[in-house]
């Protein structure tokens, strides 16, 4: 366990009280023009801003300055977990997206359709982009490749996009991608770095000359190129590090399977809005000490550029907060994984708004929650992988440090 | 590669933005009493307040909280090198400020000419402060001096001071000064601390039992001093980790040296003024991404504690600044490599203003450009390290970290 995570499970008092992480994705914003507002300050949020008045309030950087995180980096870290230190593979991730339940001996491939020319040159590294139905089809053929002293599944994900994971003892997964990143050449040997992945580089060889076969026959996507050769990095569990019962409530695939991955419990529901969401955290109450949030629509709309839906998603959560204002948590966190301003229409390095609601806070002055009156807060400039346990802490959580 | 910019190189792209880094020496201040303007904040700079309304605001600290940085440090961190990690040594940087071509192979010595007695002992640390020409005469002499196997240059500076420059194959760098910076007692023995710079110390030894005799005719400056051995540290080049085509323009020879240094094309140039030396930019604007400009004058003048003639440096670079504007750089970053108030008469260490004005910065709220609104610019408090990385993402040049 990383260092100062160990300090903090060493610090950590289970005391039964009660602490929400409300994720909206994406949540940081930029103003359209100078003088403007940021999408969260744009939205009108009467639940939030009344909340200021117990607040301490923040901007945070997630990863490190001018880094604009993805998805992982950016979980990771508001989960305590160093993102420098600790990072997620892509096979993992896109494994997590569809919902693939991995297990620690799994290693995960996110694999490519690709078109290759009878000389065994790449001419097309996505195959055309063939539609997700013909992916499918390919897919079923793969599933037929079967090598001793390892399971394998095969799942399509979208378009020409799969997942390829191995499930067997002894697999490493220090393993370059084959995908030259260049047509016109061949895809690349598939070679371990470190003695522990040459069984699993093995096992990729005689799979990629078997799917090479049976793909031969289906034209554009006549082979594939294995990217982000990863396995679960083994995190310390999140439930036993911060002394707290912990579970997900999350919509997208992706955020279920983050949370799972460091152990947490992921509830099962089939809530879509806010206020679904809100309502299952309602349900399990009792079940649990610690809820992660998750909204992902924030994000989405950011990608897309549509300032004025982002803000229409933050007023949904406005007006459905006082579902969990109203179980009382000791301390209620409210923050995004990364910005993605619409402005910008992708993911960007610029600090997060913080807002933590707790009695034992320091208070500053109230008013419109938003990156202006994060930026004047008593919670300061701050880093993300200090947020839980800063929540720890305002929930009475942590103990002292050294006599 | 230190492990944070082996992450920005990895995710830099070069996608034909460009940056002007805008450095006036020395830039931050300090108010003379209470309740009065630093110099940034008494010149009138109507170019750069304008610019505040698109622009992120900050103070950096340069290398850390109360680290008073020479101009080493100074610009080592903000070509985003850690000041803490790098270090050029006091002889390469001597050379540097006398404009001395140094190569990659070459061991560069600051030597202070000193007053010797009959047995040995050092009287005079600075031989009288003898006179620049008085130098001259003696660094002639010491050129007779020729060893095998090694190029020696020998090169004055101002009073007592002269460089020596070694260049050969396999000469190491550390060997600590043979300065005991008392008097009364004899030089210290010359003596390499590794084997790999064994050969330098037996050649300085060499070197510096000649010019004992060759200066014995000489006094008061009769023997001489070595410190600083030192070497260019090999930092991995600019314009390859950041991936731009990049160059200085700078009027002192330490700072053309210093950009040199880590791989800068350093533009040729008789500009003399802000203004001539934002001509020189223009005039080169196509040729390059990246412009390190440099402006000497708001140091020299903190360091003879003239407040006014700060103020009025300050003035002729904003006047000038729609030179800069007129060519519409993506980012144009003004900052300083560290603090020179007046009021101190000498570098300090107290955070330096910052400006970055982009389309994708977070704009905050304009005024008077000046150390009071950068304390609640929307860019915080920053370390100048990050300086690069976060011009870089506002040019849009830096991709995601993690899937």
């Amino acid at each position: 366990m990383e260092n100062k995570l160990k300090l903090i499970n060493e610090m950590a008092v289970d005391n039964g009280s009660k602490i929400v992480m409300l994720v909206m994705d994406g949540l940081g914003g930029l103003p359209l023009e100078p003088g403007g507002p940021t999408e969260l300050e744009a939205a009108r949020t009467p639940n939030m801003d009344a909340l200021t008045a117990r607040a301490s309030l923040g901007l945070s950087d997630v990863v490190a300055p001018a880094f604009s995180p993805g998805s992982g980096p950016g979980h990771m870290s508001m989960f305590g977990y160093d993102p420098l230190e600790v990072l997620i593979g892509r096979g993992v991730l896109e494994a997590m997206g569809i919902g693939f339940p991995l297990t620690h001996k799994d290693v995960a491939v996110r694999a490519n359709f690709c078109t290759m020319d009878a000389s065994g040159n790449i001419t097309d590294r996505r195959a055309g982009r063939i539609p997700t139905e013909e992916c499918a089809k390919r897919v079923e053929v793969l599933r037929q490749i079967q090598i001793p002293g390892v399971q394998i599944f095969v799942e399509p994900v979208k378009e020409y996009r799969f997942v390829l994971v191995l499930r067997g003892e002894g697999l490493g997964a220090n393993i370059p991608d084959n995908d030259p990143q260049l047509t016109g050449i061949p895809a690349l040997p598939i070679v371990a770095e470190d003695s522990a992945s040459e069984k699993t580089a093995d096992i990729l060889r005689q799979w990629w000359a078997e799917a090479n076969k049976l793909l031969a026959a289906h034209p554009p996507a006549n082979s594939c190129l294995l990217r982000g050769i990863s396995k679960d990095p083994g995190m310390p569990r999140f439930p036993e590090v911060f002394k707290m019962r912990s579970a997900a409530v999350a919509v997208y695939p992706m955020y279920k399977g983050v949370a799972r991955l460091v152990g947490m419990d992921v509830i099962d529901h089939n809530g879509e809005t806010p206020a679904e969401e809100f309502e299952v955290v309602r349900q399990h109450w009792d079940e649990y000490d610690f809820f992660f949030v998750h909204i992902k629509k924030t994000d989405s709309y950011g990608e897309d550029g549509d300032f004025e839906a982002r803000v229409h998603v933050i007023e949904t959560v406005d007006e459905a907060l006082p579902i969990l204002l109203a179980l009382k948590p000791e301390v209620i966190v409210i923050t995004g994984d990364h910005a993605t301003p619409a402005k910008l229409k992708r993911h960007s390095w610029h600090p997060v708004p913080v807002l933590l609601a707790a009695d034992s806070a320091r208070f500053g002055v109230p008013g419109k929650f938003g990156e202006a009156l994060c930026l004047h807060g008593t919670l300061g400039r701050i880093r993300h992988v200090d947020i839980m346990p800063l929540a720890l802490a305002h929930a009475m959580r942590l103990g002292k440090y050294g006599a």
